[in-house]
């Protein structure tokens, strides 16, 4: 049955590349995401599929019960995007002024859905009950994992699995590791409050982009002095915003970013040396500051008998693909939250394109379609290691 | 009959406050002040004096033609405001978000409508003729007064006289200088093209904002150690912007800011010091960057007689006056080109509110109010000066 | 028979301490360490053993032969001291101005010699043969193991064993970790040629330590925002040397400072963006450099069988020692190139002073003198294991 | 009779060629000029003059009694050199390591006492008394100046002249100007304490390089942002002294500097942002601090008549040369303190060597030793001027 089966995703193939460009050309940012889910419940009215919607904010859940006893697991798959302008010039380019689907989601849901509609026939045959899980705004903390968990509506569930469509890794390629996986994901603000005035006239001003640019520069000492060099940790500014027109020294200047670590510890000292050099820089400055730190998305840590399975059966998806252990990256993602919860498992399907290889969350990011059907196949044989084996 | 008039330009005095604040409640910022310059022309067309409007851009020429021989002198009010959030709690607080008259040539507008209105009566008995000629777009480089001159409008003019209210100086003190009075005022700006990416990848990337700090820092050398400590300099970055979102590293960065200088030497220098400041700090980072430096108004340099006018007989308008010969100043002004091709002098108004002091382009700029009277009474003084004796 | 000579390595302990504590207070730094090296020799030579000198440079190879067949087993203790003013108040402070045993080989000298000292009544039941390599210049590349491996004097040893007293872990611990245990240590010089001048005409001049102090600003990124935040690196600038008196701007500034990798790609990445920052921040500033880097000691990668031996059997030397399998740490050390040729196994020996902890390398730096026992002990439980299972 | 003695310093030429190599050749820091102080004094008794020595540490004061009535009048030559290595290639390069006269002072003793010697047979006909007044540690404050006056030594000194050999200005040329000449300069030192450790663990430090660096950075804003820029000063850091060796992250950092302004005010004020600057460094990196600032030598202030002796007959010395009113100079003169007691002027002699331009304080400064024979003869006619003029 599973051959054929997966002979069936195989023939989805072309519907999945079309779901996933028109995502592509519709994308809407974390929180705003009416309209993708507006697609996604229409899909499931398609099939005939019980759903909830709105499930934590825009979530949507829908559900298929097989006709042979099993357990009951759900397959994630997210569907933000992020507040960039594209700068690929394909046919499916993003028609949202200033929202692009940079990191894949719109292939996690193109596979989900095609997954979904692959399955349909097969019903009465699969074994347990199949939860097609469509979460909202993974890109921005609080994310919709934790309301989603929180509505309750995973409750009866027995594990839970996921993918990322992966450009740094190549089509063909399924990595996991066991244990820590991703990396926990924390957002800040600080704004530092100078004192504006004439262009002209610096003496009588607090220079707030000198003061912000000084503070970029020396928090760059927290991950190369501060943090133990055996631990991991990254600290990112993402926008620095500050000033209205050349001839005004600006009144104050606004600074957002990300912190990355595996670890509590870390996550702490990181925030007390921010403090720290922010504080410092500003009273060599007489300026005043906020700083506003917000603990994000813990590190996703596998669960190891969830993720050995991926490990060692994700090949029976497809004769083509191999499986790799890999150390864990610095992304961070609100699959954590799950793992928290549920038993099961995260991995990486790769996606890279030789010839156009642009990091997640830029401008040109795009991947290799082929690796929505290698998703939707390990997503599948998750599922049937689980009921087979745990 | 001076007196009568000086008298008469007292009794205007509270026409001058509502217009000033009428002005201050609807700020238009450089080149888009239409609805100001509608404004302007009401008065002139209720006096029933004639006046050129559309000129250079949104400029307005008003003549007063006095029934006595004389020359023809031109005093200049410019009207354009700031891209400025006005903080003040006063009654007449900015109704045009983002827009302020954080400079006070609504005072200089109101000031010169005042004179006209005040003038009127008198006009036979006025030799030469006044031309109210009402500037726009004095902040923003080219400004106003150059095409104002190409249109060839003030062909005709023997001189032309301005004030600004000046709040660095107390009510009741006009100051002037003989030669340079005020800066050269140049703008550039920089746009730094790293390489956006993942906030947790940040080695994949070249980081515009890291890059940019940088930069910001490095700039501070051109005055404090590669400027002759003899010479005058200013370099201020007034704008930063960079990054969509806080966990993306963002792909470019954009600074613009302003130059002064009193002197084409250092003018130079300046500009290829910067260059090779970004160049340099660019490499450090295998980043590109675009660099473009505009050269904007030159010092504002006054003839030496009409600035002895102004010293000397300024106090003739109002025995309450004091006059002050100063330095030259930091700031710039677009005065400057009239002074390139007619005779005449620039000069402060003082307008400080001791108790609320903030300079020039801050969002809680103001001026006492007084300053409008001694700004009317003492251009009409420059014009009459300057018939009596050159 | 192993009881009673750990017994009387117990009973030899006064006269390690001893030992210890005249070392400590006449220190060399390295390459410079000749009345250490004839101290050494000294000992061996009271002893009757036969010794070899000059080895390599102020090497010192002593050997005892026991009367059993068995292996040949070096066992390895450093001499040199660090070019530090002692900071200490304690009765062995350093006598020698600017130099310092701030890292404790003149603890491991002092428990090498116990040792020999203890098992010379035992000589008849030893197996095998111990050699006692007292190698000098460990603390400045290309330090002293290289040189002595290349004189051939360690040809006939099966296998090598060293410690190092180490104040981040308590007394009574011993760490070692499997496969890598060390970091590699390179070392760099950058000199920055300025154009000196008067100090009050910086525009003369271009400013060496203005110009320096912004590379080692930015000189953070290379961990901050260049490496692979999962990979581990540091970098540390550890002099900084400009100008000659208060007046005059510095025509050149030299740096000097540490690059620990545990990866051949991590360093060649360091090397090349040292470079390009460098370059780039020269070019800023129209100044030139010199830039040497010194590719120093590999990484101390333990060998498998060996480092079980320390993990698993090193209790068996005292009842109260504890062992740990750690993570690698930054450090460096030249006993890397012993682990090149010969198998062999580098550890540490806990020595921390709880009320006086100060890192290696401080002017503060003291340890509990009990590890002078421990090492000793347990570089003979390694010899013993060696003996007995490999 | 004054052009005889014009003349007899013409052939004095040579003889002072002579004696500025000699001491170039023996350059001896500031309060260290002991054999210096020996060789002036060598030539008063050759001469035959009344001297006094150690006058206020070092200084030598010799008299030369004119036959004719007249006024009492000092002329100066300051005799300390630098602690700079020379690197020019010349027959009387400097055989004192570490020292070298890189200001000139050589050559204005060598005038000096040149001028003594061609004067000494017209002593009969000359007007007053001539004050040769040699005075030690000009280049370290407190200076020499202020304890030779406190000796009251110059209590019946009329007026006080004095030169210095300058080498931005080309031989011939005079250089004064009245009122303020050259600006205050002071001195400071920063010791920043933060704790050393091993390269290789950072985070268990204060990396007192990476902080004293960033603090010079930061410093570069008192002048870019802090200090009206219309008022003048500067501030450059001359020394850098941390750390002892490459793999010893430092414990502390030394920094020294030079601070000129020629206003109260602005001093002040330097000092309030320097310590704030400092201060919030050190928080940022809960690091200590020392910051030592000491008041150096006044401004340099003209006297408006001697100065204008200076001017307007410098040239009748002779034929070929020529004066200028220049503005003033960043660099310090403990000559000040003379004219805060005394009336007098401090003028330049002209000596620039044009394919050999190398700014004072630079390792490779030399000067066109034709200004010897003109800063003698203008000597001389500042005091011929005096005895006639004042």
């Amino acid at each position: 049955m599973w051959d054929t089966i997966f002979q069936a995703i195989d023939d989805q193939y072309e519907q999945m590349v079309e779901t996933r460009r028109h995502l592509h050309r519709h994308p809407e940012v974390s929180f705003k995401e009416e309209k993708t889910a507006q697609f996604i419940i229409g899909t499931y009215k398609r099939l005939g599929l019980p759903y909830q919607c709105k499930v934590g904010g825009n979530g949507v859940i829908a559900t298929l019960e097989g006709g042979k006893p099993g357990k009951t697991v759900a397959l994630r798959a997210d569907f933000d995007a992020l507040p960039i302008q594209e700068e690929n010039e394909v046919s499916y380019k993003s028609k949202n002024d200033g929202a692009m689907h940079a990191c894949g989601h719109d292939g996690h849901t193109a596979a989900l859905l095609g997954l979904a509609e692959a399955l349909l026939p097969f019903k009465e045959d699969l074994p347990g009950t199949i939860v097609f899980l469509h979460q909202h705004a993974e890109e921005y903390a609080p994310g919709g994992a934790k309301p989603i968990l929180e509505t309750g509506a995973l409750e009866h569930v027995d594990a839970v699995f996921g993918t990322h469509i992966w450009v740094n890794t190549p089509v063909g390629v399924i990595q996991a590791s066991k244990g820590p996986f991703m990396a926990g994901a924390d957002r800040f603000e600080i704004k530092i409050q100078g004192k504006g005035g004439h262009g002209a006239q610096p003496h009588q001003t607090k220079d707030a982009i000198v003061i912000a640019s000084q503070l970029v520069t020396s928090l760059q000492q927290v991950v190369s002095r501060r943090v133990d060099p055996l631990k991991t940790a990254v600290l990112s500014v993402g926008t620095f915003e500050a000033g209205h027109t050349f001839n005004i020294i600006a009144d104050s200047a606004e600074l957002t970013g990300t912190v990355r670590t595996f670890d509590h510890e870390v996550q702490e000292l990181i925030i007390d040396e921010m403090e720290k050099i922010i504080k410092g820089t500003c009273e060599s400055n007489s300026a005043d500051y906020e700083f506003n730190y917000h603990k994000g998305y813990p590190p996703v840590v596998n669960h190891e008998t969830e993720a050995e399975l991926i490990l060692q059966r994700s090949h029976e998806a497809d004769p083509s693909l191999q499986t790799e252990e890999i150390e864990p990256v610095m992304a961070g993602e609100d699959f954590a939250y799950y793992l928290l919860d549920k038993p099961g498992a995260f991995y990486f399907t790769g996606g890279q394109i030789p010839d156009h290889y642009y990091p997640h969350h830029h401008p040109k990011f795009d991947f290799d379609e082929k690796a929505l059907n290698y998703a939707a196949k390990t997503l599948l044989q998750a599922y049937r290691s689980y009921q087979e084996q745990v």
